[in-house]
């Protein structure tokens, strides 16, 4: 790192753009808009798009950054360098994650996962299965019951690190270590990982990890994917989506696949440019901030959310852990009317989100979100418990999205 | 339509924002900036994304995008509406076509296409046939013997109708009834096809189509491809790319998967917000001409420019169909210094492609290519080839991408 290291986050508060009178609890959805991204999207669209045209893919170095940009994630995750590529979605990443996991323990056929894992990896597992028709059996355990299910059988342990509804998070290095013990393949995915607390893919021996760039990364909507192979296995894989630019020469147009030599044969299509200047602008942030100060920060401010709430309004039920090393960077209460609950407190100038069929779900996110922030969020939350302000026509009807 | 329609293309080369002195004849493999993308992009960043946030997916409507935009897309090649959708990138929507099109025909194991096929499509089709594990032959043949190869064996003709070296075009109405006649299934991908030409999808009967919006439809470098499959097929189609956003009701979060109703069900992850912003500023073009507009001026200017290369340089050696009814909107000429001769035309200012291993590639695109554009572009390939430009040490060395 050459940048200066940022350790005030009202420094970095003020390099995004919030909207007004919005606490915005909900960077584990989305992240907020990085201000500087306005302009260097507008970069990318008028100077490389429209003055280069075809030649930006060598000369804007379009072709080069999902490498490139996927490394400077790969620090916040503890990937070696060269080991971690963007593109896609999380939903295809997954698929190719679990299809070459499998491919590395031919003779098993269980894949494990939990209860809270995020219903599409689950889905995309199941099409693969489907697929296959080889007999793979999906088993899915409570998550504290994961580590009693790791047996011989295994094949590949799939969980996401922090459950997306609770906040509950698995001991990544004691579960890939169990995993390996018995003779299986693990992987992670850090949607609600990367940029929430550190990680250490390397170090925790994990076999692939995969996430995404729009939550706590603050990439925008539809920001891609990212998929790290630990570099023991990357010379066996062989893509499942095995696209062009995964070739090990796309541009020699050759009739057969063979794949990239590294990480390159994960990748498939033609990268999203403009998701990617906006995601670098959110990266230059991310660039000076150490994962460590970050998570030190959020631990302060769950927990002085948790104390808060539990204070005010004891009709909300913690779903979290109350241990903060059990924690991610959210906090969860459940409440039986908890989506119209949600929407008042979002009428209110607090956004979270709301997760069926009960959960109040709130991201703690300490570039942009501090500890005053969530000091008028508990006031105002409790102001709509305690006034029942949730409980109004307006409120009540469910949206399709939340 | 509620738009007037426009006949003139001189309206509509003044909404795109071309290089100075450079006459653009690559729009066949990255179209240029609408001029109103720039807007566009700029308010999806800064209104939507940055005041929106979260509520943007319902509020700014992103969500519903990759359905909206692509009955747009779905009018300029015939598709019914209701049954096209975006996302992802081309080999991916191929591999979802493919999977999807060899579930219908289980007791068949011969996928047919040809030499002229984009290698991406090849390598998908490689890499499902190999995840599969049944048995499944790819047949590749020439061009000019599919409509032979087509026989009762085969499970599913997969062709991109426009040869992306040549230009040739194969006949899709006829190779598609054949294809039915044997009891195949028949995939087209329109790469070079849609916003080239006329294209009657739902006429042709064709089953699964998709396609590219970064080409001749401008939506920008990484703009999402689409998938359309035929009304009578979608109920039987099982996604193999199953993932939460083609669910039934992706945020009731269900433990299972459940395909959506229709065409949703070929979703599978979070839309490309940006790259659908950008795509809507070019739709907003196409949305105000018809195809056979388009396609009446695009056998003008390649008939003049292959008639006016053919008179200035003897050496270039017609690649392309001469008879424009078998010809998409580019022209391609062989010479075996090609990669040079290339790369010294866009040091004059003419810019198109060189493809493996000598096919210097030309693109037509009459929203803003004229009949003055092919004359200067001639004139300007006729003083490279015959001062021998192209000999020089600095146009020898091969790029990687070109």
């Amino acid at each position: 790192m050459t940048k200066t290291m940022i350790r005030d986050f009202s420094q970095t508060k003020a390099m995004f753009q919030m909207p007004a009178d919005m606490i915005y609890l909900d960077g584990n959805s989305l992240g907020p808009l990085p201000r500087a991204a306005a302009a260097r999207i507008a970069d990318c669209v008028t100077r490389e798009w429209g003055e280069m045209v075809i030649t930006g893919w060598n000369r804007a170095g379009w072709m080069a950054q999902p490498t490139t940009y996927a490394d400077r994630i790969g620090r916040l995750i503890g990937a070696e360098p060269g080991h971690i590529v963007l593109g896609d979605t999380l939903s295809v990443k997954v698929y190719q994650a679990l299809a070459a996991a499998l491919d590395l323990v031919p003779d098993r056929r269980v894949i494990l996962t939990d209860s809270g894992n995020f219903p599409s990896d689950i889905y995309m597992a199941e099409g693969l299965i489907r697929s296959l028709d080889r007999g793979y059996e999906l088993r899915v355990v409570a998550p504290e019951d994961v580590a009693d299910h790791i047996d011989s059988d295994l094949a590949v342990l799939m969980l996401t690190q922090v459950d997306y509804r609770t906040g509950r998070m698995h001991d990544m290095a004691a579960l890939t270590q169990k995993a390996h013990d018995a003779g299986a393949i693990a992987i992670w995915d850090l949607a609600h990982s990367a940029g929430a607390l550190p990680v250490d893919v390397a170090g925790c021996g994990a076999d692939f990890a995969v996430g995404c760039t729009y939550k706590y990364l603050n990439g925008g909507p539809g920001a891609p994917a990212f998929i790290y192979v630990a570099p023991r296995h990357i010379a066996r894989c062989q893509p499942a989506l095995s696209g062009w630019l995964g070739h090990a020469a796309p541009f020699a147009f050759e009739p057969g696949y063979r794949p990239g030599t590294g990480i390159e044969r994960m990748r498939v299509g033609t990268p999203p440019v403009l998701q990617l200047a906006a995601l670098d602008a959110a990266l230059n942030i991310w660039d000076q901030v150490d994962l460590h100060d970050i998570r030190a920060a959020s631990v302060a401010l769950t927990d002085q959310f948790i104390a808060g709430i539990e204070a005010s309004c004891p009709m909300l039920i913690l779903a979290s852990p109350r241990d903060p090393a059990a924690r991610g960077s959210q906090v969860s209460f459940r409440f039986a009317d908890g989506y119209a609950a949600m929407q008042a407190c979002i009428a209110q100038g607090v956004v979270g989100d709301f997760r069926a069929p009960d959960i109040m779900r709130f991201g703690f996110t300490p570039l942009f979100i501090d500890a005053g922030d969530v000091a008028r969020a508990v006031a105002i939350i409790a102001k709509v418990m305690n006034d029942r302000l949730w409980d109004r026509a307006e409120f009540q009807q469910k949206a399709a999205v939340t």
